[in-house]
C-alpha cells in the first residue's frame, strides 16, 4: 500500500481557506483510513491508527468522522465518486465499458484497496453489517450504470443478438467481484482487467478495442 | 438455517460400534458448526455455541476438534468431499458441468452455508487468515476439475471454437463467487444456478439441457 501523501496546506486564511483546509484534512484522513482498513481489515483497523497515519489527533479525527462506520462510509463514497467522475466524461455506453476495464487495470495498482472492498462486499451481505445498506444501494447503482451502457451499445447495434443488458450487467459485476478474490488469492494468474474485457467482448459484435480505439486510464 | 438433526445412536458396543459412534458425533458437531458459523460468522461464532447445538460438552468437542481452525477445516473438507462424491458419479465433462449447476441450485436451500463460504472466501484471501492455505488449494482443485470438464467437452466437440478451457473454468468460479454475493445482498433477483447455466451455455455449441437431458440434484 502506498503511504498517503502529506498534503501541504498553502491556502490563505478566511472562509474559503478554511473550507479548503477542511477538505485537505478530510482527504488526508480518508487516504489514511483506506491504508489502515486495507491492511488490517475494517474490524481490526483502529481509529487510533488512522489518526496517527493522517498526522492528526484522535479528537481531531472524531471531529470530522464521529465513528468508524461514518469513516468507512466516507471512504466508500469518495471511491465511488472518483470512479463516477471518470465515467461521466465518457460520451456513450461502449466508452463507459472501456472505462470500467481501464479502471480495473488502474486499481490493480492498489491491492490493499481491492482487498478491503472484496472482504467488505462479502461481509456486508449480512443484514446487520454497518455497510449493508450502502452496499445494497451501491450494487443497484453500479448495475444500473452497466445496464445502461449495454443498452446504449444495443441501440448502436453493437450488442450481440440475444444478450440481455440487465443480465450482462449483473454477470459483469459478479465476474469482477469473483475475479478479485482469485487475484487476491494469487491463483489462476488472473489479470482482472483482461478477463473483464474478454467477457465484454463476448457480449459485443466487435471487440471493445476495435470500437474504442484507445483505452485511456 | 435448519437445525442439525439429533442422530440417534443405535450402534452396538465394540470397536466397530465405537467407530460409528465417533463418526456420528463428528457429523453432529460439523452440522452444528455449519449452523453456528453460518449464522454468526466464523469470527463471532463460538465453540461453546457449537457444543451446545451439538448436544455435547465443550471438553467433548475439543476432544474431536482441538480448536476453531481445526473445526472450520473439517467443515470445509466435508462440504468439498460431499460435492466431489456427487461429481465422481458422473461419466464425463458435460455431465460434470450439469452437476455443478444442480449443486448450485440445491445449495441455495442453505443460505447460511452460502453466507459462511462467501464471507470466508473473501476473508481468507489475506495471507495470515487460518483458512488461506485451504482456500488456495481449494481454488486450484476446483478450477482443475472445471478445466478438465471443459477440456472433455472440447474433445467431444461440444465447446465453442476459441474458448479456452482454463479461462472458462476461472470465469465460472468467479461468476459463482460474485453471483452469491448479489444473491445474499438480495439485489438483481439473481438465481445463481440459472446464471451459471447461461454462462456454460455460452461456452458450448448446444445448450447444456439439450446435451444432458435431465438435471438430477
Amino acid at each position: 500500500m502506498p503511504i498517503a501523501p502529506i498534503i501541504e496546506d498553502t491556502t490563505e486564511p478566511g472562509p474559503r481557506g478554511n473550507y479548503r483546509k477542511t477538505a485537505a484534512t478530510r482527504a488526508r484522513i480518508l487516504d489514511a483510513a483506506l491504508d489502515v482498513f486495507g491492511e488490517a481489515g475494517f474490524d481490526k483497523g483502529s481509529l487510533r491508527e488512522v489518526a496517527e497515519k493522517a498526522g492528526i489527533s484522535q479528537a481531531g479525527l472524531l471531529h470530522h468522522y464521529p465513528n468508524k462506520v461514518a469513516l468507512l462510509s466516507a471512504v466508500l463514497e469518495r471511491r465511488d465518486e472518483r470512479a463516477l467522475s471518470g465515467l461521466s466524461s465518457r460520451p456513450n455506453g461502449v466508452e463507459h465499458l472501456a472505462y470500467l476495464v481501464a479502471y480495473a487495470r488502474e486499481s490493480s495498482l492498489r491491492p490493499g484497496e481491492i482487498d478491503l472492498f472484496a472482504v467488505l462486499s462479502a461481509e456486508a451481505t449480512r443484514p446487520d453489517h454497518p455497510a449493508n445498506d450502502y452496499m445494497r444501494r451501491r450494487y443497484h447503482w453500479v448495475s444500473g450504470i452497466m445496464r445502461t451502457s449495454f443498452e446504449e451499445a444495443a441501440r448502436a447495434g453493437l450488442l450481440r443478438e440475444g444478450i440481455d443488458p440487465g443480465e450482462a450487467a449483473s454477470q459483469l459485476i459478479a465476474l469482477w467481484d469473483g475475479l478479485q478474490i482469485q487475484w487476491l488469492l494469487r491463483v489462476n494468474d488472473v489479470v482482472v482487467a483482461d478477463r473483464l474485457e474478454q467477457f465484454i467482448d463476448l457480449q459485443l459484435v466487435r471487440p471493445l478495442r476495435e470500437i474504442v480505439q484507445t483505452e485511456p486510464a
